[in-house]
C-alpha cells in the first residue's frame, strides 16, 4: 500500500516562519496534506501534496447539504525522538462510524493508516517536541459530488491535514449546563462528529460566553434534565471519590479520550461510575459539598478542568484540591501518550 | 445598489447544449452566479461572474464545522416573457433566520434582492417557459474563514446560483412514518436551512429506500407519535374535508409553499387546521376511510401528492380523487407564481 502513496513534495519549507514555543491550537499547518478522492465508486490512488486550496464546484454538495465527518488525532514525540500515535485505529473506526451514518463511502484501514504514516514521515519535523504541544492530526471526509437535490453525493474527498499545536484551553474552564438549546436529537446523528453538529452549537455557546461562561454542557433535548457532553468534551463528574460520566448514545459522541480515562481511572483503583447523572444530582452535591471535581475529556483538550458551572441563573464553584483526579490522570494519559511510563494497553502506535 | 455590483460576463454562453424539453432538476446550471464574501466584518462588492469552481483552504471551516445554510427559490416565465418571483423577501428573510441560529453573518436585503435580480437579468435566456418547468434558485451562504477550532468562521460566502429545471419528484410518492432515526431536536436547528439538516437525512431515507419508500415522514425524536415535516417538504394531511399541518417550531421549517398553501385554502373555503397530528390519528383516520389525502408543499416540489404511507410494517393506500385539495391547490398556487390568475396576496414581483 504505501507504495501506491504518491509524493509530491512542496518546493520551499514554510516551517523557518514558525514559532514552535507559542503555537496556537490548530492555526499553522504543516507542510503537505494527504488527499484522496472517490470517484467511480472507488477511492482513488491516495497523494501527499503541499498544503493548498482546494478547487470545488458551486453545486459540490458539501456547500449544501452538510455531508462532512471528520476526527481530531494528535502525534506526539518521545525523547527518543520516535513518533508516536494513540488508539488511530479507534479513530479510523469512529471516521467509518460517522461515514456510515452520514452516507459517505468507507475509507479503507490501509489509506487511512498507511496515509497518515506516510505523511507524518513527509512532515516529521513539524511534530513539536517541547511539553504540552503536539501535532494535531485533522483526518475530514466531505462531499464533492454536485447537485441542487437533497440526496448523497457520487464523489468524495478524505484529507489529513496537521497542524502543530499548543493547548486548546488556557486554563481552567466555566460551563454552563444548557436548559434551553440542544445539540442532538435522539435518533439523530450527535453520535458523528458531522460538521453540522459543530456549527449547531456556536449561537447557543455565544450566549454562554456573553454570559462570561466558556462552554455549554449539553442536556438531552426531551426534558434538559441529564447531563450529555460538552461538545468538543465528553463530561466527568467527581462526587466524594466517585468518578461519573454519562453513558454513550446515538446522541454522545464516543471518546476516545473519554474510554482512556475510564480504563486509567479503574486500574488507578478509583470508583467510576457510566450511568445517567442528572442536573439536579449535580446541583445537590455542590450545595453539599460533595462534588468534587468536574472536567471535560477529549483529544484537543486532553482534560480540561472546570471551575465552576452556571444552571438556572445561579453560579456554582468548585473546590481547588491538590492531587485532583484530574491532574492524576491528565498525567497518566499524556505520559502513556509520550512515552515517558509503560503502555500496558498497547494503545500507542509507532510510526 | 444595483450599480455597486461588479459584472463579469462568460465568454461564450453553454446555453446551446442544454434541452430545455428534458430538463432534470438543479443540475444544469446556469452561465453567471452572485458572489459576495464577507470579511474584516464587512460584506464586500457582489460580483456576478461565470458560473465556476470555488478554491477553498483545506483548514476552511465549512469542510470541518457545518457553517452553512441555503435557500430554495423559483423563477418563472409569465405569457409576456415576464420574468416573476414567488415571495423572495420571504427567503431572505428566512436566510437570515437560518444565519442568525448558524452564527453566519445577516445578508442584507439589497445585496440579496438587487443582486438576485440583477443575475436574473444577466441569464435571463435561462429561464425556462415551458409549463411545469422554472429556474431554480439556489442562494448559500457558508463559513470560509480558517482554523481547526470549532468556533466560528470570520470569514463567508454567499452565493446566488441558478438550474433551469423540471420536476422534483416524478409522480405520486410513497412514504414512510419514521419510527426510530429524527431529523430534528428540541432546541436544535430544525427550524433552519442548515446543510447538516439534510446529509442527516439520508442514511434513514436510504433504509426507507430500500423498502421501497420514497422518502421519510419525519416525527418528533421524543415519541415519535407526532408528524412532523419530510425534509425537503412540509406535510399536509387531509381528514374527510379537513386539511391538516403541523405547527412550525424550533424543529419544522417554516415552509412559504406551507404557509401559502394555507392561505389559498382557507380563501377557497377549505377548512384548515394548524396542529399536532398524531401518527395514530392519520393511521385510525386511513383504516376507517377518513384519511383522504397526503401531500408534501415545498419550493422544490410544489406540492408532491402522496399515494400511500407505511408504518410499523404496514402499508396504508390512499384513495385516487377527482378534484383533490392538492391538485385544486397546485393549480391557484401555480397559476398565481406563473401570471395566469389574479395575486391578491402581492406574492409575485415582477424582476
Amino acid at each position: 500500500m504505501s507504495s501506491q502513496i504518491e509524493i509530491q513534495r512542496i518546493e520551499k519549507s514554510k516551517i523557518a516562519s514558525v514559532d514552535f514555543n507559542n503555537l496556537p491550537f490548530g492555526s499553522v499547518y504543516s507542510d503537505h496534506m494527504l488527499e484522496c478522492n472517490f470517484k467511480n465508486g472507488a477511492w482513488q490512488t491516495p497523494v501527499i501534496k503541499p498544503f493548498s486550496p482546494i478547487s470545488l464546484d458551486p453545486s459540490s454538495k458539501i456547500f449544501h447539504y452538510g455531508q462532512s465527518i471528520f476526527e481530531g488525532m494528535k502525534a506526539y514525540k518521545d525523547a527518543e525522538n520516535n513518533t508516536l500515535l494513540f488508539r488511530p485505529l479507534d479513530n479510523w473506526k469512529r471516521l467509518n462510524k460517522s461515514a456510515e451514518r452520514l452516507m459517505i463511502p468507507q475509507i479503507p484501514e490501509e489509506i487511512f493508516m498507511e496515509g497518515l504514516k506516510a505523511l507524518l514521515k513527509v512532515d516529521n519535523d513539524w511534530i513539536p517536541t517541547n511539553e504540552g504541544s503536539s501535532l494535531y492530526i485533522r483526518p475530514f471526509m466531505f462531499a464533492t459530488g454536485s447537485g441542487f437535490h437533497a440526496s448523497p453525493a457520487n464523489e468524495y474527498k478524505f484529507i489529513i491535514a496537521t497542524a502543530p499545536s499548543g493547548a486548546y484551553f488556557a486554563g481552567k474552564v466555566k460551563v454552563l449546563i444548557e436548559e434551553k438549546y440542544a445539540r442532538a436529537a435522539n435518533g439523530g446523528v450527535g453520535y458523528a462528529k458531522a460538521g453540522g453538529n459543530y456549527a449547531a452549537q456556536f449561537y447557543p455557546t455565544q450566549l454562554a460566553m456573553d454570559k462570561g461562561y466558556n462552554q455549554v454542557i449539553w442536556t438531552d433535548d426531551n426534558t434538559h434534565q441529564f447531563i450529555e457532553e460538552a461538545g468538543a468534551m465528553n463530561i466527568f463528574i467527581r462526587i466524594n471519590d466517585t468518578l461519573i460520566t454519562s453513558p454513550t448514545s446515538d446522541r454522545i459522541l464516543d471518546g476516545i479520550t473519554r474510554k482512556s480515562i475510564l480504563q486509567i481511572a479503574e486500574d488507578a483503583g478509583i470508583q467510576t461510575e457510566v450511568r445517567k447523572i442528572s442536573v439536579g444530582e449535580v446541583v445537590e452535591a455542590a450545595k453539599n459539598g460533595n462534588l468534587k471535581e468536574m472536567f471535560g475529556a477529549g483529544t484537543a483538550a486532553v482534560i480540561s478542568p472546570i471551575a465552576g458551572f452556571g444552571y438556572q441563573e445561579n453560579d456554582y464553584e468548585l473546590p481547588v484540591l491538590e492531587n485532583s483526579f484530574a491532574a492524576q490522570l491528565k498525567k497518566k494519559i499524556t505520559d502513556i501518550q509520550t512515552n515517558k511510563v509503560a503502555d500496558p494497553y498497547g494503545w500507542r502506535i509507532f510510526v
